[in-house]
């Protein structure tokens, strides 16, 4: 945890495609108060508008503390001076000042961010990232985020637009991907490729451990499943990690040949996989990158699980003068 | 130009893996007494070391003005205290740290970096990079090189080894690198790899000009002549051009999105396709990035031709404190 003489709090949204959610952290890295909305996606931009205000105000309401500001991770590309641009799973969104927005209403300091860049910044002051230089955080779900460290600034690129490792190809013959390219590492690892993937698939392997886990209702496979019968040490379910890891190893290695940044944090729904996907994604990455890398690249799992997306918003605003 | 009030002159070394050439390069980018030696590669690292110590004793010498240091373009990873690792086409070439060698010589001010750092330099102050906030320079040739600037800085990465875009894989079931990855974009468009893929596949068009040009000699068949029979119109040329083309796409799209640098500068002697290879890699790296990205992204042609290599090394010292 990083120390200060006085506790400061903050709130943090996390804005996602199914939920929005919210809580109070203090800078310390502590969680209270936690409370979800329906982003009511399909409704429309005013819609998730309103959801997020809805929520931000009931917890600056029901506050025993002093609210120092909010932060917010958002997905899309996020510019700047804080426009919130054509988030892929925010239908009908196109270019939103998001921030200008909040700070009218509320009329307190407002940090926004892309939401992998946010995990990324979370993960620098309150998890795996902390007293590293330079990493690359990647997150797991229904996208492949991206978000880049380097020398403890993050890195947003020319404009903000930056990170976006679930959106390097590393199949020019590959499937198509929501983005309208071809063979991005999202339609290898993303939740929902990655599931039709072995139902395509795992009829091949009729005494995998996942059919129990399932009790035969095909509908029901996820990631988490996946990630359970892998634990069995279900030999299925296992190749299928060693797949995710040698995917991500072609991916994470073309981005180290790029910047030289070699350290990687893996976080998100789908790095529930623990440490099997962290172990296959080491020796991946290691067999790809250039020579000189190879001795100092590594993957490390993500230390902040469940509350990532609120710590790491949250963290934009408590230590907003320190990346 | 770069205008200053007084010229400084210095002596600009482009290593590669046949021959060392050596200028004089004044602060406004002109060039006197080109020289090349062979670099006997093969002969081992002392007597590449030799051959770079003669060249330069050579210009020194021979110098109507006072030289104010010596600029170094080195094949290999270049890391910031001035050794070159594992230079790919300087066998037996380990860990040598060049850049003290020649200064302990020559009692001069040396600056050492990337051959295609070098190159990305060079065209910052020189070329097509004049002006610019940030570009990815790509250099085409045996290999594919690369070189990040960012904010006018070039950005070398954590140890100096980042740029490296010729080994970010778009192909994760294509051929051996010889990086030891599969299918790098340097296995489609670097030199060797390109004349081979001509070779196996040109048999099926009988008709193509490029017959003509090599006399019916197989052997002959080099990138420059698939650029002539491309200029002429040549189907076939054109449609391995088209492919370049497209492939660099996928690379450049993967680095964009990832870094958020919206313009590439192509040079290197593969970027002899000229204006048709720049046209295609346009087209299609604005089919892959992302939506923000789109409407910015650009790729231009170096400017900096055949003395590049021994411009750019000369930048390096001309504008030391300015990149």
């Amino acid at each position: 945890m990083v120390k200060t003489n006085k506790l400061r709090y903050v709130i943090g949204a996390d804005i996602g495609g199914t939920d929005i959610k919210f809580g109070i952290v203090d800078s310390e890295g502590r969680l209270y108060r936690k409370i979800s909305l329906n982003t009511k996606a399909l409704e429309g931009v005013n819609e998730v508008i309103a959801q997020l205000k809805k929520g931000i105000k009931i917890l600056l309401q029901s506050s025993p503390y002093k609210i120092d500001g909010i932060g917010i991770g958002a997905p899309g590309t996020v510019t700047p001076i804080g426009t919130v641009e054509y988030p892929p799973n925010l239908p009908n969104w196109k270019i939103v000042n998001l921030k200008q927005i909040i700070e009218k209403e509320f009329s307190k300091k407002v940090k926004l961010e892309n939401d992998a860049n946010a995990a990324a910044v979370g993960e620098m002051f309150f998890g795996a990232g902390r007293n590293k230089n330079s990493f690359i955080m990647v997150t797991l779900g229904t996208g492949v985020g991206g978000g880049i460290i380097l020398n403890k600034k993050l890195f947003r690129g020319e404009f903000g637009a930056a990170g976006e490792i679930g959106h390097m190809s590393i199949d020019f013959n590959g499937s198509l991907c929501r983005c309208g390219s071809l063979g991005c590492i999202e339609t290898f690892v993303g939740n929902s490729y990655l599931v039709n993937e072995v139902k395509d698939s795992f009829k091949l392997y009729p005494d995998s451990k996942i059919y129990e886990l399932i009790n035969n209702d095909l509908p029901l496979i996820t990631p988490k499943i996946i990630s359970e019968a892998a634990k069995l040490n279900d030999n299925y379910a296992l190749e299928i990690v060693e797949k995710m890891g040698s995917r991500l190893g072609f991916a994470l290695a073309s981005a180290a040949n790029l910047t030289d940044i070699n350290l990687f944090i893996i976080g998100g729904g789908v790095s529930g996989f623990g440490r099997i996907l962290i172990t296959s994604i080491n020796k991946n990455i290691k067999l790809r990158v250039l020579r000189p890398i190879k001795p100092r690249v590594k993957v490390l799992a993500a230390k902040l699980k469940n509350n990532a997306g609120i710590k790491g918003a949250s963290a934009l605003v408590l230590f907003e003068n320190k990346f």
